[in-house]
């Protein structure tokens, strides 16, 4: 074994993306994170897997130990180990803003739905759900290795390096329906924390957006809000 | 304590409504389901909720003990036991038919979203998640209690009960996109499985629906293709 396997911890440098489609999905799209393959021995894929690694020239392991450690209480039989990275969002295009997103399936459901929206950019807000945590990547459903990503700490740092963007807040007392928000390709909807949402200074930047509901609940959750948003959104603006 | 509190079952005539918020919308809008409510120690609206309990003639127990039963890893202070009930769903609103669900934590994501959007009736067909596992009224966040739902064995069966509704399957190659959809009162919107949506069957039954998205991913998020589905189709009606 190449990589001595640990536990995943937020300040390791590396990641687990666990599952044979992720990790598939991983080799495929950004072979140069990836350190490291582990194929079980109850894996019936094994050649294949085995191949495609070779190819990539990605070290294969045969640990069925290191699934204890990694994923104890999945299914799992294949995992890869990927080094973080960072990539720097692109001021030419629409962006997604979570702030302060805290709970990791909710964020990787919305990685997942971007992938499939083509919204490719994503800032996060800090403090947040950890991005790479195993959890999130196994939510995003290989979807965070089709987009780029920028952490800030505040929404000003944001706001200040994206001048050009059109600003969409989503709130429970936003002004506009989806549906009648102005065209426009860089746009940047953004959205709140799980239980508090965005705070009502929002109200005041650019255009805020409010998804009708019922007063049977206090609100929508966050992928599903968030997955709303984002396909009126990339349908108006011919994204998808 | 007057109910003996045991660690959920599916077969158990009663479950949990686990949290504070959650057994107070229990109370609120389904009061005479509701067995019992018990607080722990450490809860501070100890008084307000025991004065609710009291208005709506629901037994109050304080026993700690009685967490770490039903609840053992969640920070939970309150829930309340409630009586598993069925309503027949109505032939004259529109419905959600879910072709065996397999997550808990979708189904209840789903039917949050059903009582934000006016879906008042929900079909599943089985097999299926439970919905009265703790873990989905949880998700569901107090949705459950404004919804009927019934269990069908077969679609077939769900079909010949309401002939009236016009059916719109969800399926990864459907036909229309949902703002091309035709309004109609009495719809249906069908949603497969998280693994293998509908069979090419579905093809054949009323209007199939497709949610455009990118090669990047494979599908979307159960919950989140619902949510979208929902939200353009009872705006379409006239529903929210």
């Amino acid at each position: 074994m190449s990589t001595k396997v640990k536990a995943y911890k937020k300040e390791n440098p590396c990641s687990y993306a666990l599952g044979a489609s992720i990790t598939i999905e991983l080799i495929n799209t950004r072979p140069e994170i990836v350190r490291e393959v582990n194929i079980h021995s109850a894996y019936r894929g094994k050649m294949d897997l085995t191949e495609l690694c070779q190819r990539k020239n990605i070290p294969v392991s045969f640990s069925d130990k290191a699934f204890n450690i990694v994923s104890p209480k999945e299914n799992c039989f294949v995992f890869g180990v990927v080094e973080k990275y960072i990539d720097a969002i692109s001021p030419d295009k629409p962006h997604i803003v979570l702030v302060n997103p805290s709970d990791m399936g909710n964020l990787g459901t919305i990685i997942r739905t971007m992938a499939g929206m083509n919204y490719k950019n994503l800032a996060i807000i800090e403090p947040a759900a950890d991005i790479w945590n195993p959890k999130t990547i196994r939510a995003a459903m290989g979807g965070l290795f089709h987009i780029n990503f920028e952490l800030f700490s505040d929404f000003s740092d944001y706001k200040a390096k994206f001048p050009g963007h059109r600003l969409f807040p989503f709130m429970l007392n936003g002004t506009t329906v989806p549906e009648d928000a102005e065209k426009c390709e860089k746009n940047s909807l953004i959205f709140g924390n799980e239980a508090h949402g965005l705070d009502k200074s929002f109200l005041q930047v650019g255009t805020s957006i409010k998804i009708p509901f019922s007063p049977d609940i206090d609100s929508f959750n966050l992928a599903v809000a968030a997955g709303i948003g984002m396909y009126i959104f990339s349908r108006k603006n011919g994204m998808i």
